[in-house]
């Protein structure tokens, strides 16, 4: 008997790895010799970082940075534990939770410290990056992490420009004389979950200003540098990524990692997955248990639940799914693949109730859906 | 696929009926073509008689009886679709609930309308009657039911008694000449969940009389009475049943019921799965699931899902129990041989909302537990 367990958070109660150890204990209350394996999933965002730095029992490294708005400040990072692989996540470094709210502006702020932990990463000789980039102060295009690499930026005077959103606009010329050479046999992976383009009304400028501090005057002038970065790195790399679905995320750093990186943009559940080599083990599973604080329709549309449940129905592995709110039909349910749905409340109850039983609740629900499912292997 | 289906009500929002529907409308969205058979349970208490009626494709008569103080109402009882059995709860002639608290007083009441429901079914042909005998309204032995049927009590001068409880500590001499003949091939059958003897501190007077009006000087009278007539009962019929466990239910009908009408004491529960053949369909079900709004350690004390989970453990049959709040740990429902429970809940919710939602809550439940214990037979 072998139950693989990933589910996600519980927010605002439970962490993935709680979540794992709940129904880990829940299985071992029913059948005690049972084979258990947890991977605690996330969606790419928050949290990524630490848990697949956790999972392939790496380690985490603090690093002296410059904040978005070049302040000194300590930032953290994972490296896998063969040493080959970092986990970062830019909003470390250049988050926008970094900033008191009179601080926003898009215009000043850049992603320099992003590119002083790769650079970091580097140092400790990793080949590879997963980079996070939820959350982010910046609509610089990624020049600032660009310029911690060793790229550099000239207007049409010749005059060198500093690495900040409103310099985009200015740009005539990208040195990369300079770069880190490092760079060449690095592969990067991006986790990306937004498919806006670069530029335009449905770009990084337009879409995500306004909440990073941007007024429509200065929407217009991000824009418009994103488009002016455009034409210059196009020009300079050769490759057009304007249209590539995610160029526009955390502030154009989606082309930017394109561009000076040479990465690849994924979905973030899907790195995940990747990662932690969650295909082969639900092949070996009997039993798949995933989970989520509340389970709605947005859980059908590409996060983790739903990405399990792809993975599930493609090895017709029976997938469980245990949450606090369980708001998806019978049929929704059927459709996506999910063989068992469960809220685990066990009596009418306030919410603030039900995040405190959390992992009572979860462990018992799961004692009761294994010993189910599993009933006839035990009575024949 | 064999579902049976066997819940109890769930009390504030779904008779064990409509629960049957919900639970039938659930699996049917999981598998169309699965053989389902509804048998809604009762504990022997309110309900059991219609419960009963309904399942044996009975009909319902009203009758002209005596209430409680000898007024006249009209009371209900089933006769069985074969007509062979009377389903018939003393309640209905002789319950507390007819009376207004004012009226309240067991010296007075008697148990004259039960016996005339009797009397209505021996006319109606009937050779078996299962007896409810839950909030009665009288402490008089059995003897106003007796009446009915021909029974007559006399004092030590001879005088014909009324028979009322007031009367039961005056009886010198029971005339069974009169007596209807019919019952002579009449078996019945006493619903009786409760263990008291007749008489005594633990009595039917001391224990019941008070929530019947009786006060302390009223009790012992009663107690006096009900020694007093089961000493002239057993002379006269050669069987001492005070002490009969349940001798004392229901103000001494159920020592009357051992006298007067050679009836067999039996838990309502038992009753009920004998009359349904419960345990013939356990026997053929793949699965069985049962319900009740509340699932507690009452629950695993002889109530319904308790004697349901016994014959499922003696059968092997997987019993499923959806229920609206869950009150019991991981060991105690391994303990009880019940494979799975679950609270119906989707959200932290009100009583009250959980309630309106019942019937939708236990049908997505029941979807949901078939889909995983059925998830191998579908899919290998």
């Amino acid at each position: 008997m072998r139950i693989l367990i990933a589910p996600d958070k519980f927010k605002g109660s439970l962490e993935a790895a709680d979540v794992c150890l709940a129904v880990e204990e829940g299985i071992k209350l029913a059948f005690p010799d049972a084979d258990t394996i947890s991977v605690p999933l996330a969606d790419g965002g928050e949290g990524t970082t630490r848990i697949l730095t956790t999972y392939t029992h790496g380690r985490f490294l603090s690093v002296l940075v410059n904040d978005p708005l070049g302040r000194k400040i300590m930032a953290e990072y994972g490296i896998s534990g063969d040493g080959h692989t970092g986990f970062i996540e830019m909003a470390s470094a250049s988050g926008l939770l970094l900033l008191s709210p009179e601080e926003h502006n898009p215009l000043l702020t850049s992603t320099f410290g992003t590119g002083e932990l790769i650079r970091d990463a580097l140092d400790n000789g990793v080949k590879r990056i997963i980079l996070g980039i939820g959350g982010s102060a910046t609509t610089d295009g990624g020049i600032g992490m660009a310029e911690a690499l060793g790229y550099r930026f000239y207007d049409t005077e010749g005059e060198r420009l500093e690495a900040i959103g409103g310099s985009m606009g200015k740009i005539a010329r990208i040195d990369i004389q300079n770069r880190d050479e490092r760079l060449e046999s690095l592969e990067v992976v991006v986790a990306c979950d937004v498919k806006n383009p670069l530029y335009g009304l449905s770009g990084a400028a337009y879409v995500y200003g306004p909440q990073k501090g941007a007024n429509d005057v200065v929407v217009k002038q991000l824009d418009e540098g994103l488009l002016n970065l455009s034409c210059v790195a196009s020009e300079t790399f050769g490759i057009d990524v304007a249209d590539v679905p995610g160029a526009g995320a955390a502030g154009g750093l989606g082309a930017g990692a394109l561009w000076f990186l040479n990465a690849s943009l994924q979905e973030g559940v899907g790195i995940v997955m990747e990662q932690t080599g969650i295909e082969d083990e639900i092949k070996k599973a009997d039993l798949v248990i995933t989970g989520e604080g509340k389970v709605d329709e947005q859980t059908l549309q590409g996060k983790v639940i739903k990405g399990l449940a792809d993975l599930c129905m493609k090895y017709k592995a029976p997938l469980a799914v245990v949450c606090g709110t369980l708001s998806i039909s019978p049929e929704e349910s059927r459709e996506a693949g999910i063989a068992y749905s469960v809220s685990v409340l066990k009596e009418p109850t306030t919410l603030e109730k039900a995040q405190v039983e959390a992992f009572i609740n979860v462990r018992d629900a799961t004692f009761n859906l294994v010993r189910l499912f599993f009933f006839k292997d035990q009575n024949r």
